[in-house]
């Protein structure tokens, strides 16, 4: 009863039954969304845990259906715990200013070392696994993220000047799944970097993207940080903004619901922050009526 | 919890499990079939007997789920109940000879008219009510099946002497869903009457099919055909060559076999036979690993 | 003297001069609507009288020239005297409301069985045989006509509500002739009874086809409809528009006036009014400077 | 009764008909060689001659009505007697030599101003007039026909080596009408004087055209040069091969018929010898089931 | 040290350095160039005069770079002097009319002669020479440029009254060398001789081109024409208009400079004067950062 | 005198000459190699080295010349001195064994880093500043280079055992320059370390690569390796064959010499092996008469 072979003993009919409504539930959505972008941002937390590799592989399972049905997935990733070890490693204190880290010269090695060199391919590597051709691309490629530093006292942290997505435009073309390390560079060739929840706004709304869907540690917004039970399972941009301006939403949060607010407003149709703590929760969330995290739309 | 809507109550961890894994499950199939043409030949009976209706639905959705993961999925019917109910209601007696049914002219005409103008028409607008742009076409249409008689005491009963899929090729490469009521025509323009399960087999040859699949209504090929035990999930054609000079194959069940046969032989890659009066049987077919009818393959 | 043959006698140099000059004077015709469409509705009237045969022969000549020298036609039909013909044989009565036929479903399943399965097939044969590459359509493939009740006296007789005419536009671009059979859906899939002439010019009009033609068994607008010396040769939409006013037009040809007014006014550049009982009346009224019948303009 | 007006006065049923059934005569033409290219040479005797207007016009009306029904005419030309005069003009006295005209530097100039500057745009002209687009184009433009001196004795007149029909053949695929003057050219730039009638048939060959075609002055080829009623309306490249190991020939003949020979022997479908006096002799030799010329086909 | 062969003798380090910045001077040119459309006018006295072969060749090899590089260049060229030595040489006075040739019937003929037959092919051949697959063209062909009489004195003089750039359009996309003869026609068919300036801004403006160049005999344009030493390097449309009015400008430029500004107008993005007795001049102008002319840009 | 301004001063006609030479120079071999591609090995020395930005600056802008002229090139990288740099930081000692890598997993992890990291985004970087698309992509990358160990002893050193060049055929396609990592995987996802050196010989031969080129730290090949005057600027495979034979062979020049036997054999048309450390030394090869290192050729 392997992918390879098949046994001669009958699957009851009665299992049968729900094997084929649950691939008939999912028929409407991928009929929806056949050929539309989905940006996924996915955390460098959730490579670096315990159960990581499970974690990666069942993700990347999830990549490659939604290529294998006809979405274009676009993977956005950032590294903060793989390059705060790899700063240690080499003798260097992580320092961190209003969240954001201080990025000096050897810091800005490190981050391109890290994105470039540790954690783009190996989700390159798990998603080619399972079928999906994936390739990884830097925001520095062909002049994608444009930068300019954010605050002189973070140094070489860059806020997006301009996008050019066109070449992952060209990947998706090319049916290819790009994963994307957030770099950016500026007129000179200096690399910059970038936050990775706003990088993945920013490259969906220049990619005119159906979905922008946040990976998190939490299992979505809560319209009250402190209460679990207060979970939105859907969500309007007004609401957000309310809930940003009453002070109840969480820290780690803030640029996570920023980033969907403001890609919503300029044309991408909708937002998910997910748990990625859950298995397979991108197919939960997008191939079943229930779905399990937090979905935001115009409103 | 319908697809228009979402509820507040999460659905447990563990079912979203079991949702996942069977969505996963599919996945190496959808990737290894993307793009290939599979070829279904749907009978009379299905339409026309009991619970006719949700039969029906239930192979539209499957049709159309194919249809939206990237198959390119070819429907081929005939429609000898109807025939026979329609002749009989214009006072006029089927008769057969060899269990084919004898076709004078008028009787030609009625063909015609059941086929193209009520069987044809039903499945076209089922598969379309379920998102898959279904095309009816006749295998008149552009000289598609040109045919031959069969034997003089037959009347119009034609021999497929030659196909031209290229109508269908244009349909798939548009990504319609070809429909095709199996008549044929010869040099003068005579309409003749073809079996359905020879004109499905020679259609997948000439498009070159990755699968040939007969929905009947057994469950699948026997090697004894009286032990119900003895059905046989996988077959190679040298198998089904040697049980078809056995003589322990049912009368009914010849021409799908030698179809089965002749088409992997001609370069299809798999046939399937599998028993249409189980809800979404394409599905569980397709996608499991398990599977439910008799799969075919050359050896 | 014969396609296959030549003769060892020379044709006398006078005739060859009669020869040359019709064919040029068809040139400019030619040259100025080549690749431009034009939709011919055909009369079920023409198919099922006396000489039929050699009615229908000589109108899939002209089908084929015009599509042998570069125009894209598209053929609309009904099939009125078949289905009343086919509805008496199954012993049931035909009953009219207002000029239009009561539909119940029973007669809906008769319509659609005479449209499709009789009268389609008979003209996509006739044109193949003589070299264009006819596939028949119904206006419910791939949801083409969408229809909404036009009057609950009439059960199911349509009014369109929607044309999507991707799928003509489709086969005109891989140079097949569509002959379309005027059957409209609605979003539940029930089958309407759509009337041709109306059918024919709302698909000229989302065709942006070029010409509009009518062929009828009269010789063409009368301004008196007692006057048969009153035919007009050339007409405006004004003109037309006046004469419906004025209540001299004959009923049947309401629907028609109407609809070359409406289909010009929309974007249609011409529209023709024909006498379908004279042999090659199209080549006549196209290829000639004289032309044979009512020219109808923007004006 | 103008290409621009109608009149009111039907034009007779009788009549009608001629003209219908002249039309549908062409029908079968048209189908078999629409997209197929046919080579036309069209010798500098029928401008230059009296009636030249009334010639030329005729002849670009039937190259228009080739390229409008969908073939791909290719108009190839010389220029005899127009050199002739320009030499005298310019105070030279032509020589020829084996009947090839004795070409120095001087006259080469000659040859190429008259082909190119006078020729070559009448013709142009001419078609752009009747409403085909024509463009010029001399064999020496992009290297297209590459030559080598024939015969010492004759200074400039050269023999093709290698034929480039590249940019005839991107002509065709933008639907121009190339008129081609024979020149050639060698690795040097050096410009020849090449005969119009063996370019023609070089071309065809390059071309993988279907038909070759001769505008000469006489009714077409005789088996006997000096017998009138000996005129072959068909003939085989056998039959022409033993004809002109007979010495009945004409010597004005032989280059046509040794080309059409040669032509089809490498791949020409067909060629065709025909009285450029008749006017519209191309119409009535393509179009009509009886033709006036001498067609030659492989046997 | 030819192209085909090397030595073994090392080119020293310092050369090596100039021919290397050379070499990257250029680079920046021809990426902002590259695939840019660039019109040439080429006047008949470069080809007249002494040494003409040798500025032929070099004018040659420069087109052929600027093609290699991917520029689109764009050839037009008249050819006054040979044109007055032809009418000579056939007994006729050439006469001029406010600096324009009075141009007759006979005179017509002589020009389109001379411009098609001898200095057209003259060109094509020198750069088919050099590598760039070089394509003759007439202004009449396909009717590229549409004239009307510029002034009843002067005859066959046409003013463009329109221009169809089609014809050079599809030459460039299929990366040819047009070599443009600037001859008109009316909608009659007649020809007329074009003013080569005008013709060459006019097409310029047409192709949307990016550059228009005109090669003269002078080295540029002069603030003062009497002063060598007032020549402009740069100019801007407004001083140009300001130079014109004041009355400073040589007569012969005058065209030039009128060309040149409207050519701006009209959405050309740079004019250059250069003299075009400087081998290689094209490439000083373009590839240097100094450049040897009078650039003339918007504002 | 700058790229942006003009000065006043003309240039001398001297040295314009000059100027023009070196670029007529180059246009032959700009015409025989556009479209070609052209693999360039860069060693990670050359970056690694004092000077290093200019060497890389110089570098980049010839990758952006062949690009701009029509090349199509691709820069093939390893990144030695950086990875030992970067394993002593992280104190780890680089071993070494037959002059390759000992690779254990946290070595690996190391490669990746800085070859994905540092090297690769270096190149991309510099090549994007001077105007060049350029896209770094790795060897891992939709599974391009699929290696299998090479030796136990020397742990993830890998050999390649296929090379699929899909990915870096569709960037060429876009006009990109791809700047390619090497690095490999296997079927499990593994990573692998692969010479740069073998790498660029396998790629260029599944590109089917017009040439491959070496950019060393050396003059070039040497038939004795201790004479400085025994340098060969032109050699055959076979003559080549015959050196590796005879020992006189330098060990770091052995595997540059057995890819470029290798690679012509295979179908690459000339192998380069060049002096990376002289300024621009590609373009003094390629578009000189010259050259200045050591090109191979198949015989």
């Amino acid at each position: 009863m392997t992918k390879n072979g098949r046994t001669a003993i009958d699957q009851s009919v009665v299992d049968s039954a729900q094997v084929a409504n649950l691939l008939i539930e999912a028929l409407p959505y991928i009929q929806k969304f056949a050929g539309k972008t989905v940006v996924v941002k996915y955390g460098g937390n959730a490579i670096a845990g315990a159960n990581s590799d499970d974690t990666l592989a069942a993700f990347a399972q999830d990549i490659a259906l939604l290529h294998a049905v006809g979405f274009k997935p676009v993977v956005v990733h950032g590294g903060g715990p793989q390059i705060s070890t790899m700063m240690e490693r080499l003798g260097k204190k992580p320092t961190f200013h209003n969240g954001l880290r201080v990025t000096d010269a050897e810091t800005m090695e490190i981050v391109s070392m890290v994105l470039l060199g540790t954690v783009n391919p190996q989700l390159v590597s798990a998603i080619n696994q399972h079928g999906a051709p994936a390739v990884g691309v830097s925001g520095q490629d062909a002049n994608m993220f444009i930068a300019a530093p954010h605050d002189a006292a973070l140094g070489f942290v860059g806020e997006i000047t301009k996008v050019d997505a066109t070449i992952v435009k060209k990947m998706l073309a090319e049916s290819q799944v790009p994963v994307v390390a957030t770099l950016g560079t500026d007129s000179t060739g200096q690399a910059y970097n970038i936050n990775a929840d706003t990088a993945a706004g920013a490259l969906a709304e220049a990619l005119g993207a159906q979905k922008l869907i946040y990976m998190t540690d939490i299992a979505g917004v809560r319209s009250n940080k402190d209460d679990a039970n207060s979970l939105l399972r859907q969500a309007t941009t007004l609401q957000l903004r309310a809930l940003l301006g009453s002070g109840a939403v969480d820290g780690g949060m803030i640029p996570k619901i920023e980033s969907c607010v403001a890609a919503i407003e300029r044309g991408v149709y909708q937002a998910h922050i997910l748990d990625g703590r859950i298995a397979h929760v991108l197919l939960l969330e997008l191939f079943t009526d229930a779905g399990v995290g937090t979905m935001v739309s115009r409103g």
